[in-house]
């Protein structure tokens, strides 16, 4: 008889969790301007994600991708830093907008997910649209074997329906979904819809002066160190 | 400097173009019943496909999803056959029914998408839904890069929607998205709304009597063979 599985399939927050958008915006801003102080500005423009969202969230606005409200972000993390983005070529500016397309993924990822993959079904689980999602699987070499993307949802997380329309998008119950994410709040949505949890800490994800996530704070289902650990946490579950 | 590529994404119809749904189907009726021929069942199962979605194309009906199509054909094929399904275990019908989630690949196709993944993203552009394309990925060995069901479309093959919605779903341009089928009427819809279109035959999909789609009956951008064939012309094309 087939062992018994913890869930059928186990989905990822991307940015932070599956890829280090830091050093990738960073480098994407570097490439931009000399300017400004790459790092920081990565971290002021990843600074106004979460509260650009929130008029989405609350149905203030009607729901928009990430290419809009980091193009938004950009803008207004430019004028903060004295940068006039109407100094540069357009396609030059669409191409720094896109540096969220193209992250790299923490070292563990690839090798994790192609483990968990063998049992499970494995996705992001993203604020990312799925154009989004596409494009930094094949850029971060993500072999993830489904993309549900927030164009799909139409909500940001962590509105509850982000994750109960990707359960059911899946046609799975709730409590058969893990919700993997370096984000104790992501995982608390997360788990009062149903979802198993399982956490893992990216320390340097803000870099080295990174104060919040450092541990869980939580009580999850799976406390892992990266996501290899995750995989044979829950090969063993199913062998035990 | 990266030579040009024809298109940036590489779609597939499943059924009957990816997997062989005629030997799965009928391998799930034989082990479910032995009343009736199974690959006679198959058949009549599947000639109530296209009809059964016409009312949802014509928006006569709101969307349903594949599940529940099939089973409404199961239910039709087997009152033909003179098969009371009420005898059986529900849970046995339901399995039945998903057969459709449980399909083989053509020998060619993992091969095939393996190679076309270097270069291209590749995916589905199929009538299934989301999760019944998910469960046929993992089960036949499709190395999809993203799939996008006919859930997040909301309508079906040959509407030009369907087409047009997947395409914006992953912000390209219909020119920038090649359909790879084995069905003449499926690529003269592509083509329609601006889609690369590739050929490939499948001469035995519905076993030795078939007599339609045998050849290309239009003008495509390519014939190919099978899905390692067209991963080959794609390349020989890049590098050309």
């Amino acid at each position: 008889m087939r062992p018994q599985r913890l869930v059928d399939a186990v989905l990822f927050d991307t940015f932070g969790t599956a890829v280090d958008w830091r050093t990738g915006v960073a480098q994407a801003v570097s490439q931009f301007t000399s300017e400004v102080d790459p790092n920081e500005f990565a971290l002021a423009w990843r600074g106004r994600y979460q509260p650009s969202m929130a008029p989405i969230r609350a149905g203030e606005r009607e729901f928009v991708d990430l290419d809009v409200l980091h193009r938004e972000n950009l803008e207004a993390t430019a004028a903060e830093f004295g940068l006039d983005l109407g100094n540069s070529d357009p396609s030059d500016v669409d191409h720094l907008n896109r540096a969220w397309h193209r992250l790299s993924a923490w070292p563990d990822s690839t090798p994790g997910l192609t483990e968990l993959k063998r049992e499970f079904i494995v996705g992001p689980l993203s604020n990312g649209h799925t154009a989004l999602l596409t494009n930094m699987a094949k850029h971060a070499g993500l072999p993830w074997d489904v993309i549900i993307g927030s164009d799909f949802t139409r909500t940001y997380k962590p509105d509850p329906n982000a994750y109960l329309r990707t359960a059911e998008v899946l046609r799975l119950p709730p409590h058969r979904v893990m919700l993997c994410a370096a984000h104790n709040a992501d995982l608390a949505a997360a788990k009062d819809v149903g979802f198993r949890t399982a956490f893992i800490p990216r320390p340097t994800e803000y870099g080295p002066a990174q104060r919040e996530d450092l541990h869980a704070t939580g009580v999850w289902d799976v406390l892992a160190r990266d996501v290899v650990d995750l995989a044979t946490q829950l090969r063993e579950h199913a062998s035990a």
